[in-house]
């Protein structure tokens, strides 16, 4: 990593941010309203929309923190890191359109620097994208995975395969037996890629170049879906059972997701990171769709482990 | 502790689950539901009134459960217990009334045995009750401590303070910087008193009867509020203001609940566990009240650490 590296990173984390906003404002046609924040832990900008003509709650946040002691939530492979110095950047995106036919999605590109005295800093990549459908399309689920699987090809063979199974393993809602959505790609701890002579090695620039495209591959791919299905009529049934299933997603945010207790362990600012939460939840007490209905079908055709591509 | 002992406790709390459903029909004209489950852990009773005409969603749970390996969550006096056997019994009450005037509450009384080999049993009760309102009233405040004092005055001056105490420690939402509501009582690890010689003992009688009295207090104060607050009128701003204030329950009981991270740790009935869950909640980017409002004076005037008694 070159000293100019950081900057680089925090250049296309803000341009990420931007592209975002402006490509949802363009089918939506509302405006994410801009709050920037500081802090003792850093600074952020967090950008919201909220009841607009598609998009029901949404939040693209970008953060650049540093700490004093790394917490546990934030590396899986490097436990003995917990405790060093930090600094941490990166964009996360949540988006809850209205209609229960558009899926939820999110992103997450983040870059991590460990530092220890008199040793080398450490740093790594984290990041992926997934999505959560009410009243899914296996058209759509198809489309998601084939672009992520696209964007990952030119990294090598083995990427696709490793970061989507990431995926399905890491949002996966275990006291309900159950993954989150359809998935899509998920990595963590990237700082290293294989070279010609098949054996591993530091790579700043491979791993930046992977981020960046998950990034960009994110908005470019669930846009389309958007466009797609913003204008399916839906009735009060639909969005029964859309506020049904995003008491999932409330669950798996609260009690797993890394990034959430990594920003509340942390200190981080409590309205940016919850920012993924639902506008509404619905928690009914043991519901379960009838046999055969459209609600079914997202148990037994999509929310199962599969090979969509 | 004899051996029937834990028959006398198991039905005092089947028959509390009875007297509690029983108390809160009365008032509601509703009727509970009751699902009886079995799993590999035990079995358990769970009673469910949903949309009725008082109680949106409340839940009285009774189960009994046995593992092999405590989890963490279990005992915050004796981490040296994680891995014992233990036998696990409880019942645990959420209910949350429609109309905005009436408040939350929720109210557990638990009791557990850790075993292990060539050691004496080791057991003790916990529970409590805390009331979490949303447009609150002072008289309600002040009766809900008031009662909650009364009973544990036959068990010694210092107890009413203590688990006070406790209860305001325990139930605070800490990335939000709030309590959850108005508190209550909180024990835990409780197996001992003090003596007329001013030294501990360990004492299954007064434990069980204080335990026994937390039970039967929590519904025979709360009962008399919601029959209070039953009738107040409401317009869909106040219905905004609760379901914002529910996603604060949802955090609380996600994120911090030892109770439900036990529950989920524990391989429990997830179903049951997570019938706290408010029926709906909402999440709005940033929310704060206008200042001086009925809905500010909640914050300003009830959910702050205060001497109510």
């Amino acid at each position: 990593m070159k000293p100019n590296d950081i900057n680089r990173v925090k250049e296309f984390l803000l341009n990420l941010q931007d592209k975002i906003c402006t490509s949802l404002e363009s089918i939506d046609k509302g405006s994410f309203i801009e709050d920037s924040w500081q802090s003792n832990k850093g600074h952020g900008i967090t950008k919201v929309i909220q009841n607009s003509s598609i998009i029901e709650k949404g939040g693209v946040n970008f953060s650049h923190v540093k700490g004093k002691s790394l917490p546990c939530a934030a590396s899986a492979k490097h436990p003995n890191l917990e405790g060093c110095s930090y600094e941490a950047m990166g964009v996360s995106i949540v988006i809850h359109p209205k209609n229960p036919y558009i899926p939820t999605s999110h992103a997450n590109v983040r870059f991590f620097i460990a530092r220890k005295e008199g040793q080398e800093d450490i740093w790594w990549f984290g990041g992926g994208f997934d999505l959560t459908p009410f009243y899914a399309f296996e058209e759509d689920a198809i489309y998601w995975h084939t672009c992520a699987k696209d964007m990952c090809q030119p990294f090598g063979e083995e990427v696709y395969p490793k970061y989507k199974k990431w995926c399905d393993e890491y949002f996966y809602i275990k006291h309900r037996n159950e993954p989150r959505g359809i998935g899509g790609l998920f990595f963590d701890d990237l700082n290293e890629w294989k070279n010609k002579e098949d054996k591993f090695e530091f790579d700043f620039e491979k791993s930046f170049a992977f981020t960046k495209a998950v990034g960009n591959t994110y908005i470019e791919t669930y846009c389309p879906i958007m466009e797609r299905r913003k204008d399916i009529k839906y009735t009060q049934k639909e969005r029964q059972f859309q506020c049904y299933r995003r008491g999932r997603y409330a669950e798996f945010n609260l009690v797993y997701d890394r990034g959430t207790i990594f920003g509340l362990q942390s200190g981080g600012r409590t309205e940016s990171i919850l920012m993924s939460l639902p506008p509404v939840a619905h928690w009914d007490y043991d519901y379960h769709p009838k046999e055969n209905s459209a609600e079914a079908k997202l148990y037994t055709d999509f929310l199962i482990l599969k090979e969509w591509v």
